[in-house]
């Protein structure tokens, strides 16, 4: 066991505050990490705040973790002491089941293990986040971070870029593929950026005017008003794959009009009830409409050596610890372009 | 200009009664098919009842047309005098989109072109269907009926048949893939042999127990009572894909359930309002909803050689075209295994 200090949320009501902890000694194919940055993810904020009923408390969120090496366990093959390292939103699955033997960890059939909030499938004990200033992580659940990668910047690829990598290449998205994305959020700004750097046509769907230099600057290559019905109609067809982050329940029609032929809506923001629509907007096109959650171990060690190899990184503000509670207010009415990283060396 | 007859609803409170008609004079790509069958498809019913709203009388339904060529347009190239040919449920389209390039052509930008209930593309004039003497059609859209293909029972292959073929294939099943079929009518039982055909293990989903002998009679492995509440339970995740061929709007998320990682559910039944779900049934498994119409002439060909070499055959119950008007009633209370096909001997 280890001494650790990070920030908790105690119940539904407390803002997050100082915490000490304890983390697990190190069993044999087990990583001791020391966090230097820590994304902030919405969900962070979901769990604090019990918004999913199910949280235990004390609650210690973040699962967007860069850090280094500072021990490991007997068994420990991959990684080295100072190594830089980052773990994302599971650390355990069954690694038995069909998913888990095919690198789609999240989709585990015995259910993956988040990084906090969930019982340790060893232990049973409540797994406490990233953040803090140290984790212990079993080794299949640790990614390299690639050389170049800027660790500052690095920690929101472990769940917004991979949540948005994943279907991009699972839908087989590259050069001349016409990419649209809606929602200009944490998840939306790395769909732009990846589907980009994939070499995608990719257009920007936002409510409003005033982010369409800010979906440019990302580097989108057109933006689409989706309030402007005759722009929105003559778009209609246009799209081999509309991503979807919008964070909230919403008629999915006006997205699919907008996709073409095989071409697929994929809803990565909302999980919700989806309102009714007419199924003529499938078959007119043989369209599909499909969903996906973060991504598997092999695919997010891809994305990572993709984003060094390609220098693509969020745009991230830095803040200390002690300001997370203001970050949290900020990021509910989405002042934050497009995600807070915590300073770990500010605890 | 050749006289033809048939049967036409009048109006939409009319039975089908006897008609004469026109068809037109041969264009050099048309060919001229005396019909031998033509199968009863339920949007016949729908049309001649106006359910859709845009039924123009006097309506001659009839897509699933099999006979044989009697005369051919100067530039014909592909089909002779005596030819068995088909026709289906298109006769026209822009030719020059996309989707017309690559053989789609139900998925036309510039609209399909109906067997009937539709404008000529060229005179502008109604275009008459299936259940008459005699059509014109243009060579592009006219199928050829391979040697060995029972001509009585081939017609409902060209809608019921293609219907469920285009998504089969598409979605690649075959040896090794687990399918499920909801529905059995006459686009269900299709679906089971075709998915039976293409090597896949088949299993039916019905309400009822007393068909369980029949999906086994149409070569499904297993089959599965949806009213079964622990049955499907033990059955979430096991399928690649589940054709849904239910006619009316129904609840999809218990056939989301069924399906597997990556698994698909394809709607070829219910063009209506999907009720609401929630988007947990997708995302858990990165799942697909999606849904198509018929397919295009290439694929429809690909089918007719298929069942030819397979010996697959829908089932049917010939009837006369005077009894039109009762396999129509009957057809609504689905007292039909799985068919009704017109001999047009008896017109």
């Amino acid at each position: 066991m280890t001494q650790a200090k990070g920030y908790a949320a105690l119940n539904e009501k407390s803002k997050l505050e100082p915490f000490a902890f304890a983390r697990r000694a190190l069993r044999p194919n087990d990583i001791a990490i020391d966090i230097l940055y820590c994304g902030v993810c919405h969900t962070d904020l979901h769990f604090a705040r019990n918004h999913y009923g199910d949280t235990v408390y004390p609650l210690v969120p973040g699962h967007e973790i860069v850090g280094r090496v500072t021990a490991v366990g007997d068994d420990v093959t991959k990684f080295g002491v100072g190594d830089a390292v980052a773990v994302g939103c599971i650390v355990d699955s069954c690694g038995r089941c069909r998913p888990c033997e095919h690198g789609l960890e999240p989709y585990c059939e015995q259910g993956l293990t988040l990084t906090y909030n969930n019982p340790d499938r060893i232990s049973g004990e409540n797994n406490l986040g990233g953040y803090a200033d140290k984790i212990v992580v079993k080794e299949e659940f640790v990614l390299r971070v690639p050389e170049g990668l800027d660790l500052t910047r690095a920690g929101p690829l472990l769940c917004a870029g991979i949540t948005t990598w994943s279907p991009l290449r699972y839908w087989k998205v590259g050069p001349g593929s016409r990419v649209a994305v809606a929602g200009l959020g944490g998840l939306g700004h790395m769909g732009v950026k990846l589907a980009v750097g994939l070499g995608a046509h990719v257009t920007v769907l936002t409510t409003s005017p005033s982010k369409a230099g800010d979906a440019r600057a990302l580097g989108a290559h057109d933006v689409l008003l989706s309030k402007d019905e005759s722009a929105m109609a003559e778009a209609a067809g246009r799209f081999d794959l509309v991503l979807d982050t919008i964070p909230v329940a919403h008629d999915i029609s006006p997205y699919l009009a907008l996709a073409g032929l095989d071409g697929v809506v994929v809803m990565v923001g909302a999980i919700d009830m989806l309102p009714t629509f007419h199924t003529g907007s499938l078959v007119m096109g043989r369209k599909s409409l499909t969903a996906s959650m973060i991504g598997g171990i092999p695919e997010t060690q891809e994305l990572l050596n993709f984003c060094a190899e390609k220098n693509i990184l969020p745009d991230c503000e830095m803040i200390a610890m002690k300001d997370i509670n203001h970050a949290f207010e900020r990021m509910e009415r989405s002042d934050v372009k497009y995600r807070f990283v915590i300073d770990m060396s500010t605890l």
